[in-house]
């Protein structure tokens, strides 16, 4: 199977005109993705994207184009014979390095293709991404992996040496992960533009649908972000757990002072207190507002990112994003340290197709990496999956394990021709503006 | 005086037909500008850019595009009277910094805005950058600086004690600045693709022309980086000072080994062993091999990276980049930092024009923030300058203060005609290619 076409699309929805995905730093996101399809002389397409809130998805659409010449003519068992050497190719171009290396659009645009590959195999071998996976042996999963830089965290025979000592029981769990899914939590509650009856009213939906794991967003004024959560808190009673999120709002110590004035609503961690660059300020957060847990990882450019993590102590959360990371290949380095170290991998979802994407790598990691959903929860927004292929299915606040061949990446040719940027029917003659 | 024009150039310099520029990392690169002129009502232009190596040059300038709305309209003296106010307008547009934050593509882009403000800001004060500079009030110079995510290593109070210690005495600096210029070092003796006869007539032609300080890039095998650095050390003999530079190519590991290897040739500094994102990993580096001491920062994303840097102990040698980080204002962060933690700046240099911009901050720093070059050179690469309106000025191994006004950003308009991309006659019909 050769690769012949590659082709990219700038999908971008309205969803700033709900105050839905609203944060502290984020007023007004238009989920966009990034998006790109790969063709094959089998007829089997690949699908991929990488995920922005909307200015500039042009900008990253263009640096996926910028990756064709080393894909186009490429057989996908070259690839996937050496997975690691190609993702190596890629983020190592000699020119293209210097726009990153390894981290912001550049990244996001290799992510874009990494995991469109992914779907094409998984598609090709008629399996769902998670399966594929899991059927994977150790040694080929390791193969995918490029270790440098992260050697003196994890070497390859570490790696083995974890996916060895799980591969005997998978089978087992495979079994459990279909008959219970893997948990959720919802961020659906508590975005920041909804007022106090909107949030009221969101978590007594949320509770009668199942849901037992909450997440708010903070970082207003101290005044608002309280209210809020006794808002949250009151409706919840006390055996639900209630996370926050302050999307990179504060300085260090600030993050330090406002996690401990709202300690007393019970919170299960915090989320992106502070810059997703600063290892030193998560690791000094993390001391100062412990017991309560420092979560980040949507905005962590890279492996070596989450390396120092994990060596510092900083997070007691991991959250791996599948399109923010170089695809399936670094995800599966990142699970694989988390491991190591002992730190619960609870991924960032939401967006476009993030939850329908990431589902499949906590499943892996449940069957063959950590063989534990103890403590661990997917994030999960309500939005815009209508647009997906084969979207998430949700039951009792639980992921249920995709059936469908591939990595569940593929948006609705409708979708994509109303949403296509800026000439879809849903912008109209409208382009986005800055809205001061 | 009111901006009015944003227009944007793709240059490209087809340097890797001689092997020039060439490391460990980048065996052919095409150093290249993404290139920005503002023009406004009054006729003066303001020119900026970012640096690149070639292929994705593109992508940094449509994201220069993508800051057009925040920049066309607006007051020079608008933007110069809260200058961090407009500096946080760009890094923090709601939907732009999802493509960073802070950090590759959006940041570079950044950077050309920026520079290009400043070029214009002393256009029309009819003053050199650096003399502009010089001649700010302390709290001037503050209140260019974005302090967000840095005030657990920099307050504003503390930014303004260092400048004030040093306002009384600045203009003496200035007259001693003015007579001998800035040290420097060179790059040019030692690239990676060059013979050893190549490097040997460099060497001695560098001599003689007054430089005492060289860098050559290693990263090879052992036996290669070793016999290089024997041919450079012997024609240079003990009291000149030699780096090295081995482009990010080690693990942590391997970076300790390889230096304490090569530390026989009496080395003033190693130069990006490893990632640049990893700051535990140059700390355990910097633990290793001293006394030689650790060098980086023309990858360092921005300031969060260069402040755990600092508060690591990872470096010795603080090289801070014009077109990297957000541009002047990022950089008088970076250097306050390094002023506070006692290291030296030694900037990044070479490429295209990043010696005519950063020489301006390197006599900025002497003036008024350190008041010493002792243990600090700036990089220099006998590349490209004459395509420079006002191109740097080199006498027995110190740069000359520029004299014209502005930020020496300007590009001759004849050679960015030639060197357009793909336009220009530079290219003829050959496109860039991916080179196997």
């Amino acid at each position: 199977m050769v690769i012949n076409t590659l082709t990219v699309s700038d999908l971008r929805f309205p969803t700033s005109r709900t105050n839905a995905g609203t944060d502290a730093m984020h007023p007004d996101p238009d989920y966009s993705a990034a998006y790109v399809v790969l063709g094959t002389d089998s007829g089997i397409e690949g699908h991929g994207l990488a995920f922005t809130i909307g200015r500039g998805n042009e900008v990253v659409a263009l640096a996926i184009e910028a990756f064709r010449p080393h894909v186009i003519g490429r057989r996908l068992d070259e690839i996937t014979s050496d997975f690691a050497g190609f993702w190596r190719l890629l983020a190592g171009d000699s020119q293209l390095r210097w726009l990153g290396p390894e981290k912001g659009v550049i990244h996001l645009a290799l992510a874009a293709i990494v995991n469109a590959i992914w779907d094409l195999y998984a598609k090709a071998e008629r399996k769902p991404l998670w399966k594929l996976l899991a059927d994977m042996t150790p040694r080929q999963i390791v193969s995918c992996i490029d270790f440098r830089y992260i050697t003196d965290a994890l070497t390859a025979e570490e790696a083995l040496e974890i996916l060895e000592g799980q591969a005997p029981t998978k089978a087992a769990r495979e079994i459990e992960l279909l008959k219970v899914g893997y948990p959720a939590y919802t961020t659906s509650v508590g975005w920041f533009g909804y007022s106090d009856e909107q949030i009221r009213g969101l978590c007594r939906d949320a509770l009668a649908g199942g849901w037992r794991h909450f997440k708010v967003k903070v970082g207003g004024t101290l005044e608002d972000d309280a209210r809020r959560l006794g808002v949250v808190r009151h409706e919840l009673g006390r055996t639900c757990k209630l996370m926050i999120d302050a999307n990179q709002r504060w300085d260090v110590g600030e993050a330090i002072e406002r996690v401990n004035a709202l300690a007393k609503f019970d919170l299960w961690w915090i989320e992106e207190p502070t810059s997703p660059d600063d290892v030193l300020g998560h690791a000094a957060i993390a001391r100062g507002v412990a017991p309560v847990r420092v979560a980040t990882g949507e905005h962590a450019a890279n492996r070596v990112i989450f390396k120092q993590l994990l060596q510092a102590e900083a997070i007691g959360v991991c959250q791996i994003d599948s399109c923010r990371l170089g695809g399936v290949n670094e995800n599966l380095a990142v699970m694989l340290m988390a491991a190591k170290f002992g730190v619960p991998v609870c991924p960032h979802a939401g967006g476009v197709g993030l939850c329908e994407l990431v589902q499949h790598l906590s499943m892996f990691d449940y069957i063959a990496i950590t063989g534990t959903m103890q403590d661990r929860v997917i994030e999960y927004v309500d939005h815009l999956h209508e647009h997906f292929v084969d979207p998430v299915a949700i039951r009792d606040g639980h992921y249920l394990p995709p059936t469908r061949p591939g990595y569940s990446t593929e948006i609705r040719p409708a979708s994509r021709e109303q949403y296509a940027y800026p000439s879809g029917e849903a912008w109209g003659s409208k382009k986005l503006e800055v809205r001061s």
